[in-house]
């Protein structure tokens, strides 16, 4: 069987999210809508037939043993693969609320899907929405899929690959340096590595895409760049060597520009207004996010890039206010299955 | 003569910017174009001259003695006002060159259109583009127009007003409490006073505008605004009790929200994403002026809030590399001619 067959055959993993959230009937949607084809969904089929119903829907739910074996069910069904050990009773919880045995499942799905995905038995990993409260609540010892994923992927006794987050629509991509700490914080952790790393992460991952020679733009981090050190001289410290370095490395890296106009300059709104770049890195959470929202987040899809194997999320939460009514927007997961699928094809071809 | 009347005559001041230029032709352009009716252009009538010559246009310059003659020019010509003391030659100095004749003559022109603002012959003032090495060059101690009119506006012997940077596009209008420092010392400048006072300077001036009581969305400076402590707590400690203060003094001042997602939740695309808010309060630079840009920078608007009278400019520079070619985009300039006028008409009834 030559590789691509195999890729192929591979079903995407898609985990439930939070069973408590809006994750199992926007997955569910996505398979009756018939966007998620050669999936399986990594779940509790009690929580899948629940939203099922909030859908209105008649599919019925097909266990299956093995992620590969969701081939062989029939069509209009919901192939779900179980991971061992989930909570029982998780279909009664009420819609909404946080709780440990939620937290729980949705962890045991993340760790079962990351593994298959780990052991070639997944093709690529879609997560549904997790809440960061109810992970805690079942003492998982991590606030999200980033730091879950990267620390799976760790080999046995190993360091944990660097891993960066990138947020993509049709129209912009920004890969960040840092997330999820303070400003001031984040000010700190902008280092040559942290910079050099996150471009080098970018490149490989364009590449893999298909993209032969990515343009990466980077972003400074003070306004205008710091204006030749006038505002603040990361830029000419930091960022500009860092550039330089991955530049030296055969990286088409450019930079650092303006924060305020190299997303616009990135966006890719063809044919009036192609992007004059592939792939723009930022150094906070916010210069990168605030453009890649200010559209709207329905197709958005959060990336995370490093990993041995694609992982594609939707860019919103478990929307507890809604969740379990029928009327949760879809699309942000559609356009993450959406993403990971070719993704997954070009890793393959590159492997 | 009625108050009304009174501000119908008074010319608007559009002040031609740096000699070297795109200042003079987008001036000239806008007027050629009739988007600058009953406005008078504060600047060089041989540097105007040359400006109609690279457009191609036969118009004539009127030279007027005092600003209200700028009504008595006949249609189809310049109305020029000359301040006096203009540095001789200035429309054979090169275009696109830094060159300290050229920044004497653009911070001459931004001083007497300040003063005839003040003294109430300008209804209002838009500034063209100017060169900040060419200003230094000239001695002037402004890095740009707005500290320059701050320091205009103060009264004899007395503290320089408050004002605050305003970048307004049809969709999007953000006030900002730091520009032009690093992004360290912007968080430094992040106080409680500092984000009152931008607070109720946005708030007079949307007042001013004609919103009887204007929705002021408040972003958080961290990102998912502190995430309740977790990732820095300036929300906690000094912007939420700032907009408390602003709420309490009757401003309907909101948040902190998410940097992320605020700007998206503000901007206004009728009929199907109408705003929640009616301007935003960012923390930093490029919070607030990357969405502002993001979509483009043709029509978006530079106005300076906080001054005794109203002061809009493009929301771009000189632009040396394409000076004087006749090419250059005047949209930006008349969108702050078009934002100028009503602001005006609504300050002056609101007087």
């Amino acid at each position: 069987m030559s590789d691509a067959s195999e890729s192929a055959s591979r079903p995407l993993g898609i985990t439930m999210g939070d069973p408590c959230g809006i994750g199992p009937e926007i997955v569910a949607r996505s398979l009756l809508d018939g966007l998620a084809p050669g999936s399986v969904v990594v779940g509790d089929p009690q929580v899948m037939r629940r939203a099922l119903r909030q859908l209105v829907a008649a599919w019925p739910v097909a266990e299956v043993e093995r992620p590969v074996d969701a081939s062989d069910c029939p069509p209009r069904c919901v192939p779900v693969w179980a991971p061992p050990g989930l909570p029982t009773g998780l279909a009664d919880l009420p819609m909404g609320r946080v709780d440990a045995r939620a937290g729980a499942a949705a962890a045991a799905c993340i760790e079962a899907g990351a593994r298959a995905a780990l052991d070639g038995a997944l093709c690529a990993l879609v997560t549904a929405p997790v809440h960061k409260e109810a992970l805690s609540a079942a003492g998982v010892p991590y606030p999200g899929h980033t730091e879950m994923l990267q620390a799976l992927a760790a080999a046995p006794g190993g360091q944990p690959p660097p891993v960066r987050m990138m947020l993509a629509n049709p129209q912009l991509r920004t890969v960040l340096v840092t997330i999820h700490v303070s400003l001031r914080e984040a000010i700190e952790r902008v280092t040559f590595d942290a910079v050099l790393e996150t471009v080098r992460i970018a490149h490989r991952a364009a590449v893999g895409w298909g993209d032969a020679a990515p343009r990466i733009a980077v972003a400074g981090l003070n306004p205008h760049a710091g204006e030749g050190g006038l505002f603040g001289d990361e830029e000419l410290r930091i960022i500009g060597p860092a550039i330089a370095a991955a530049r030296s490395e055969g990286i088409d890296a450019r930079g650092p520009y303006a924060p305020d106009t190299v997303f616009m300059r990135a966006r890719h709104a063809p044919p009036g207004h192609p992007g004059e770049f592939d792939v723009v890195v930022a150094m906070t959470h916010d210069h990168g996010l605030i453009p890649v929202k200010y559209l709207g987040v329905e197709d958005g899809v959060n990336v995370t890039l490093g990993l041995p194997f694609v992982r594609t999320s939707p860019d919103h939460g478990t929307a507890f206010d809604i969740a379990g009514r029928g009327v949760a927007d879809a699309r942000s997961l559609q356009a993450a299955i959406a993403m990971a699928r070719p993704c997954a094809a070009s890793a393959h071809r590159g492997n």
